[in-house]
């Protein structure tokens, strides 16, 4: 059965096994048989301080427990752990050995280890989920008993990510509130990333979403080390920026520990990307020093100000400037200088609070100013200092729409899928600057495919923000799998944002046109739906009447989501929905089209006699979804192949042939835009047409964060770059 | 040898052989062998009265023609065609009996048959050219000489459509103008269809294109019975117009024949449509017996007025109300009535002279008239009255161009290959109403593809009805084979008719502009192809400079030719022109992009100082080449099948959608026009779209003639139903 080395030791060894085993033996035949009796003097070997009690567990054999013996030891602690053979049961998971433990030797519940652990914390650690039942049938003060980790049960479960343990531990009545070392049990979740264990506490006790640990104070999100983990939170309700007991909040924490993928998460669930936190520094202070670029553009395009003074005085800029590792430095004040931050430590402190007026500042570190030598671009030190104000966030006044005003504003939105990223960012810059909401700068939105969507966004008071972080969280719902794509998905967001049964009439302004492509003749015609009666049209239709084609739906009946949803039928990417395909088909850029809408509704008011209520168009902004490089072409031939060369070049040709149709025929810039301005110009309407140079081209359907970042970076510096035409389109939209 | 029926007969045959063989069996002993006796047997006996020497030629045997016997029967002809020996000679092709008859039996050369005929005559029968160059090596008399059906040997070959015979009788100077009793050699080749002999006559005396035949007075194109006979004389130059003695043209016998191919041929090289001939009728009075409604459809949109009095004061439309085959005349009245023809029988007659001004007859005719009752559409007897008077041939003045014209006029010609001649009939109708050539009607002309072929057309002071027959000549030549057709065609053709070197600015007035797809980048850009220096732009590019792409021609070094041919590179029906794609991918109809480029040319003149040249807009006319019908689709539904069924669905999808896509891209009505309308009631532009719907879906590449005719008729319909825009227009055109 066993060799020993020494003579001494096998004598000590003889004596400790004549006493252990007897009761064994004597209880049950099983121990006769080698396997048992192997096995039972191993355990005796390796746990020489157990009694045969607690043998008898591990070894699993219920008939010793009628022993006298056996039951002699049932609440023996003697041992290294301190711990019982109940103890032993429930780490086991032994559930008949459990029951003849309590039931025939009277085995005492409420026993502690010397760890302070008692059955539970044993029972959670073995995998029998009818252990911890049969624990939990008696209410008992081990069920929610700290060990001398600070650990309950529960604190337990979470660590080890034992999901179901959890359930069970929280049907038992287990407190989800117990404080343990490092916070509440669902703190220890998150610590450990168990994404189960979390949710089914907060499913058990909501509350414990806003729970905060006693070390740090910090939220469960704090401590979210992973995206899901972070989003699963967010999903539930959470408050993205709750503050720990240092002033930080978790995107701080997420910046702090580089991960870019909870920053995201965080960011497009509303993140304040410039909170103020542990030393009156923003994320963006301490992302400085992560040498992480597409973090910190992301928290730029968020909204993170490179000018807010820590309570040190140094801002963002000018610790970037302070960083020792010369490339990083490099890299770092370029990004910087592109959108006209300003790297020079400001001459006084400010209280955190009066963050609103930094305009001095300013004005006295020009002087003292030493920029780096570095001059990729042609920016100039006043530009800087003109940017960094101007990107101050700005109270908006969405009360501020002037009724009186004599002349009307059109705003024009293209399409361009989750590219619709750059309008947002476009509009946020408006709306900054003039301190008002899009929805009362215009009295005209139109908008295609995503412009659609942001349009009907505007036209039910959605902030631009908030349209920002729902478009990154959507594009991972609505573009899964493979082209086509689900339509489900789509729809589902869509009539989660604007409701299952709103009506386009539901909301009268401003007026609201989103283009559609009835598909359902040929050719196929433009089909807008609108919040308003169509103009009635006084001419000869194109075509005379077809029964077989049911005239479109009356706007007061027309759902919004499917309105949206019509618009934004990218052939391919989705399904038609009904009749209609995506507007960009006959209309990406919809500004000729909204115009040529604008004239009939006033040529119809006037032919009705209303001409008083007619107003001059005065304003067209029209935005785009980021220019594509211009790529040269080397073949669009497609020619009768006479060898299999040519017949491959052809092939090629056909293909270059069919994308350069499709583009020409939705290209939102080119001609689009030359006629839209020639057309303002000849009639004295201002024209503004915003559309940024991408330095890729991007997919509809992209769901890389990294590059839809990027994106808004480059947004973020042709707003700077043009920050004149930015200025005086404001100045235009809030002129009575 | 022969068997014979009495015994009397063998006695007069036995007598008649023993005289006739003796000269044979003496002089060759070839004679003797039963093949070739049984031959002279059979000679003998079929022609009983030919001497012994028309038998040798026959018989074909050289050494018989030494014999005394057969030597003074050589110049025999007692037979009863009254023919010799050589004449059999000729006809039968035979040079060496040729040679032996002429130099050793001194046979004579210039007898005649009974019939007149000389050897020439015979030997145009034979198929040996040999035989006539023999004959024709001495001068002759015979060669030129007319036999009693009043046929010169040239006649003969010409009538039995020898080419080879014709080429050496020329060769040995025969005489293409001795008159026949039908006229001359070329009008016997043409009555007879011999396209080679009449093209040998021709190019042997070019003059005979033009000759008359003595008994109709005919030219050779009166003869032609077929279109392409007819193509080969009118290529060559003849009077398409030129009258027969009865004052018929060449167009009036094609109709009487109803000959339809012919009919279009002559059409399209310049018939005139309304020539009065016999009787004062013209083509059209002919034609409406005919029961072809193709061939008035033709007829009518090449200029065939419905209401020219014949000398018995009827019109073309009051014939056709007395036909008296009902449904026959139904059809005619209702093809008239559309077009607003008057059926009333004029009360004067008339001078055939004086057909400039019928409007009394009709004030008068219409008390009496009375229309037969069929109510088709809802024309009135004064529309009737007013579109016959409107659709009278005006003198163009094409020396009317108003300098002090203190607004500019903007004419925007859509691409659509072939039916381009849409907008030769309506260009045809406005110059008819205004008198004032297209040229001098506009300040601006543009054009996309066919568009732009007109355009140039315009500039170069070709007439649209030169350029209507061009078009359906050109089609067939241009669009042979299969797609993508051969592009030598097509431009082989625009060299032809805008010269190998023109440039663009050659011709200044009025400023042209054609558009071009540069498809060496993507997305694709607009090119205007120009006859005037482009506008400085001030504005910042589309994309910075790419140094791969090289810049565009200047307008004057921009052959003409090659700006028409890259504006009309449809893709997939020619092959690209270099780097130019069809200018239908961007703006198949024109009108939004020339109003830019005006617009940016004033601009561009204003910052120059040059605010006193400018001009405003204040009349665009838009024409188009013809709508298609508008047809129901059910599916452009791109999706992942599941299963075979739901695959093929797919297919059809794609196709469909991809039809869809090239549709909404090239579509010059829909948006484009109500695009344009907006922009010019905005800046009280006078805006006019004309385009006729057609009744089916024609092909860019169309060359059926009835297709095309009856596209123009739909036009003429059109035309008739919009008179008062027309009317309208062409007020404001000639308005200072």
């Amino acid at each position: 059965l066993f060799q020993l080395e020494t003579e001494a030791d096998a004598l000590v060894n003889f004596q400790h096994y004549s006493l252990q085993l007897p009761p064994f033996y004597e209880s049950s035949g099983h121990v006769l048989h080698v396997e048992v009796l192997q096995q039972l003097t191993d355990l005796i070997r390796n746990h020489p301080s157990w009694s045969v009690a607690h043998l008898a567990v591990e070894l699993g054999i219920r008939e010793c427990f009628h022993h006298s013996r056996i039951i002699s030891c049932a609440n023996n602690r003697e041992n290294e752990e301190g711990c019982t053979p109940l103890h032993l049961a429930c780490r086991k998971g032994d559930g008949e050995i459990l029951v003849e433990l309590v039931q025939y030797c009277h085995a005492q519940m409420d026993v502690t280890d010397n760890n302070g652990e008692t059955a539970f914390h044993y029972a959670v650690q073995g995998d029998n989920a009818q252990v911890l039942q049969l624990l939990g049938k008696n209410a008992s003060a081990g069920l929610n008993r700290v060990n001398n980790q600070g650990q309950t049960p529960l604190h337990l479960a979470c660590q080890m990510g034992k999901q179901e343990m959890v359930r069970l531990l929280l049907l038992c009545n287990a407190r989800c509130n117990v404080m343990g070392s490092t916070g509440y049990p669902i703190h220890t979740a998150m610590k450990f990333s168990h994404k189960g264990c979390a949710e089914m506490i907060i499913s058990m006790d909501s509350n414990q979403i806003h729970s905060k640990d006693p070390r740090y104070g910090a939220s469960p999100l704090h401590w979210a080390k992973t995206a899901e983990m972070a989003r699963m939170l967010l999903k539930r309700g959470c408050d993205v920026n709750s503050t720990s007991s240092t002033g930080n909040t978790a995107l701080h924490v997420a910046v702090m520990r580089n991960r870019f993928d909870c920053v995201m998460a965080l960011l497009t669930y509303g993140a304040n990307a410039d909170a103020r936190g542990e030393h009156g520094n923003t994320p963006l202070h301490l992302a400085m020093s992560k040498d992480n670029v597409e973090m910190i553009k992301a928290l730029i395009v968020f909204g993170a100000e490179v000018d807010t003074p820590n309570d040190s005085g140094e801002t963002p800029a000018f610790i970037a400037s302070k960083i020792s590792k010369l490339v990083t430095r490099k890299t770092l004040l370029t990004l910087l200088r592109t959108i006209g931050a300003n790297y020079s430590l400001p001459l006084t402190q400010e209280a955190p609070s009066e963050q609103s007026s930094t305009t001095t500042h300013h004005s006295f570190s020009l002087e003292r100013s030493q920029p780096p030598p570095i001059s990729l671009n042609n920016l100039e030190l006043q530009d800087i200092v003109h940017i960094s104000r101007s990107r101050k966030p700005a109270f908006i006044l969405s009360s501020m729409r002037d009724e009186k005003r004599t002349h009307d504003h059109l705003l024009c939105l293209d399409g361009g899928g989750v590219k619709g990223l750059v309008i947002i960012q476009l509009l946020i810059a408006i709306e900054k600057a003039s301190g008002v909401a899009t929805k009362d700068l215009f009295d005209w939105v139109a908008g295609t495919s995503t412009g659609g969507i942001l349009a009907l966004a505007i036209l039910h008071s959605k902030s631009m923000a908030y349209m920002r972080g729902v478009y990154f969280r959507m594009k991972d719902e609505v573009f899964r799998g493979s082209r086509p794509y689900e339509s489900g998905p789509l729809e589902e967001f869509l009539k989660r944002e604007f409701g299952e049964h709103t009506k386009m009439t539901d909301v009268k302004k401003p007026k609201v046109m989103l283009t559609g492509t009835l598909s359902d003749r040929q050719p196929a015609e433009l089909h807008l739906f609108r919040n308003y009666d169509a103009p009635e049209s006084v001419r000869e239709p194109r075509f005379s009447q077809n029964i077989n084609l049911k005239p479109p739906t009356q706007p007061s009946e027309q759902l919004v989501w499917r309105a949206a949803r019509s618009s934004g039928a990218a052939p391919t990417y989705f399904r038609p929905n009904g009749r209609f395909l995506d507007g960009g088909l006959l209309a990406n850029n919809p500004t000729l089209d909204a115009m040529t809408e604008i004239h009939e509704y006033n040529q119809d008011m006037i032919r009705k006699g209303q001409r008083n209520k007619v107003k001059k168009l005065s304003i067209v902004v029209s935005l785009g979804t980021g220019k594509s490089p211009q790529v040269p072409v080397t073949c669009v031939d497609v020619f009768r192949p006479s060898n299999p060369w040519e017949l491959a070049k052809t092939v090629f040709g056909a293909k270059e042939l069919g994308k350069m149709v499709v583009d020409c025929c939705t290209d939102p810039d080119g001609r689009a835009v030359d006629r839209a301005r020639a057309w303002c110009e000849m009639v004295d309407i201002q024209y503004f047409r915003l559309n940024p140079q991408l330095g890729t081209d991007i997919m509809l359907d992209e769901v890389s964060d990294a590059v839809l970042v990027n994106a808004l970076w480059e947004t973020e510096v042709y707003i700077h770059e043009h920050r004149e035409e930015f200025q005086k389109l404001v100045q235009l939209l809030l002129s009575p």
